[in-house]
């Protein structure tokens, strides 16, 4: 026996294998050794021919799970046909099918039905009455099932038999008259005795999701069970199929996106393979809420057109003042949004987290104002030839502005998602505009206020 | 036998039974029924009293199990004592018992770690010997280790020996001098007959992981094998632990809040328990750095202070088109950060994806700019009392500036990511200040250019 490489690569390991003058047994036989993902990944670099091949090395059931690794499937099927697409089709995990008919195109997909099994054709007609939204859109029919009432040694024989087929065989799933009654832990199951009641290691209250159940609702509660899998149920309880610990990744990684995509203004996430028309319609309505909110903000700044009609340089430092807020906003927002996805949280972390991002900003603030204070102080005499005091009462303007408008954003950018949440209104899509046309406001009323009464009023600058 | 009840609220059922008048044994055979979660969460629902008595509901493995569920342990401690509650750490799950020491406070630490077991204790320090970066600061050592060698019988029995005190067992890793040799699936080993060669089911090229690799570096790779374990080996290549689809789950939720925060322009995200300090520390850089940058486009702003002196009014509307094509930056800055976490992702696709956001920025640009041009300009008639033709030049100019600004931060919004993530510069990181920079200045030269042009020298508006 060869000694164990310790390498990562296995992709190329497959490659040189496939390449050898080993005979298609031998082939076969080494590559037995190898994770179906990384066959996946050496069958996409290879030549079509050597693609046609892979009938040759696996079985179809093999075949069919190395296949569903593969997202892009369109430029492979004709390396095996449509029929012999159609039987790995009719093997693979139900999800994987879907995922991969859905990618395909009208046309292909057409002549693929035709050959998948009456079975198969209903599951899948069954996951597309779901909504991409609901839980039963991402089920899996992998998943073994037996009837109460079975013998510890008649459990497991019947699980032996259905794992030719159905391979997720961690949690058993009973049911009692086709419904839906609880679940063994294969451990549980293994290491009963021969005498012992099968009803004893059934946990009747295993946690269940109905089909019907949008994604968003359950998914962190589904995800504190920490299993790998939980059984999916329609109406009448019986299980329709299950979602494993890989759907629950996607859902968190994709209602994380959502977040996110709503944080940036858009109200969903968009992908690589939407429309312009769907692209403009996820990003337009705040764009035209901003519009109309930043309308409210240019009054308040006409407001102050006097001000800057007598000193004009004011005007330099508007853009500086409310970026910087903006910004400051946004870091409190994205850090409050991730806050209350615990749903847990108490309202004494909430005013202690409230009074941990004032102080930030306080702190913050200070630095960046006194800061700006100096710089653009120095700024204003050397570039634009103002005399000292002039220069430094302006940039002092703009330092209080800055102070006041990143305090000030700090706690609007906590207290406003807080108070949709408190009203359960999504925070991540309401709080964006409202927090970017607060903060301007505020910045714009301090900055043009402040310079309105120093330069003018009290100091008489010109 | 009991109807099945259909209810999710499974917390209300257990508290119920706890408050029953049932014996210990009738509580306890009718909360084996439950999960673990859920009693979890019932203990943290109970007065001191009742949670005392949890000792006799379960046995240690199974409490250990429990406790391992609830996160904020310090307030549960005295319930049950020190040395009783070391003796539930020494029975969980080693990466549940890391999380629970690391949230206690340094006294109640202290006073524990006596009670625990030499081989917990070095285990612990083993994971502590590694920064929160690396995967071997994650493991569990829950996991089933057979020497190669065995018989299929004798690794059954070798699997139902370990299982009492292991139960992720949906993998078997196979040693071959106590050096990682391969995994078997379980399933095969079910499915196997007496006389099979142990050797045939163990897939010697099944992923692993080095404990000292950084988690971003390999999550994506562990994610694709969506196995439920992989093992973690250190240097000598023997297996210290194993991480599960749990970790992975919380990885990839780790590493997005982690895009997000630095889209945010913050260097990490922060969380609850972090200090005013480290939350300063976090957002400051991009701050400060936002604050020179601001600075140019002060100074390009300063360039057009005459236009400003002689027609204030066009002041009003610098924050509307600013805030605009920021905000579509942001938009095209988040969908492209999302686009590039794909590795795999062709020149093509990115060449597609800029043209989309393009169109997308073209068309949302001239539907606003028409929009604005429209409802700013009998803003200005009605609120400014200024002459029709007056107002629509003026809301002309903005109408102008917010299309080329939106369509120019589309398009920055997508190369600037890309051109960071080419020469290998965290996009997230690096993206958000410079492309708030272009914008603005990109904004600000069309606005008042504009204005300058057409207000000043050819319409001579005052």
């Amino acid at each position: 026996m060869t000694e164990r490489k310790y390498n990562n690569d296995y992709v190329q390991d497959i490659l040189h294998i496939i390449s050898s003058d080993h005979t298609i047994e031998e082939k076969r036989n080494l590559l037995d050794e190898y994770h179906d993902k990384d066959i996946a990944e050496a069958f996409e670099l290879l030549p079509k021919e050597e693609r046609k091949l892979f009938f040759d090395y696996f079985d179809i059931k093999r075949l069919s799970s190395i296949i569903g690794y593969i997202e892009d499937s369109e430029d492979y099927i004709q390396d095996f046909g449509y029929k012999k697409y159609a039987m790995l089709l009719n093997k693979m995990d139900l999800d994987d099918a879907v995922d991969i008919l859905e990618n395909l195109n009208e046309n292909t997909k057409s002549r693929l039905l035709p050959y998948l099994h009456v079975k198969r054709r209903e599951d899948i007609f069954l996951i597309k009455s779901f909504n991409p939204n609901q839980i039963g859109h991402e089920i899996t029919t992998n998943f073994i099932s037996i009837e109460r009432g079975l013998t510890i040694r008649q459990a497991m024989k019947e699980l032996v038999r259905q794992s030719s087929t159905h391979d997720n065989i961690n949690t058993i799933y009973v049911t009692d008259h086709n419904q839906y009654y609880g679940a063994i832990d294969l451990k549980d199951l293994i290491v009963a005795r021969e005498n012992d009641d099968l009803e004893e290691i059934i946990a009747t209250s295993y946690p269940h999701v109905y089909a019907h159940e949008m994604i968003s609702d359950c998914i962190d509660e589904i995800r504190e069970y920490e299993e790998d899998s939980i059984p999916v149920l329609n109406d009448d309880n019986e299980i329709i199929g299950v979602i494993t610990s890989t759907d629950i990744t996607d859902f968190i990684e994709d209602e994380q996106d959502e977040d996110y995509a709503k944080l940036a203004g858009m109200t969903e996430q968009s992908d690589l393979d939407e429309t312009v028309k769907d692209g403009m319609k996820k990003r337009l309505p705040w764009l035209i809420l901003l519009l109309f909110l930043g309308m409210i903000v240019s009054t308040v700044v006409g407001l102050f057109e006097s001000v800057v009609a007598e000193i004009a340089i004011v005007v330099c430092f508007q853009s500086l003042i409310l970026d910087m807020a903006g910004n400051v906003g946004t870091q409190s927002l994205a850090v409050t949004i991730r806050l209350l996805v615990d749903e847990n949280i108490s309202t004494k972390d909430k005013l202690k987290f409230i009074l941990k991002e004032l102080n930030i900003g306080l702190s913050n603030g200070m630095i960046l104002g006194f800061l700006s204070f100096l710089f653009i102080g120095f700024y204003i005499m050397i570039a634009k030839n103002r005399p000292f005091m002039d220069a430094f009462i302006l940039s002092g303007c703009v330092g209080v502005s800055l102070f006041v408008a990143m305090v000030f954003s700090s706690l609007v950018g906590v207290v406003i998602p807080m108070f949709f949440h408190k009203i359960k209104v999504d925070p991540a899509v309401a709080s964006g505009p409202l927090i970017t046309t607060i903060n301007d406001l505020v910045a714009v009323v301090t900055y043009y206020g402040l310079a309105w009464l120093l330069l003018i009023q009290v100091f008489h600058v010109h």
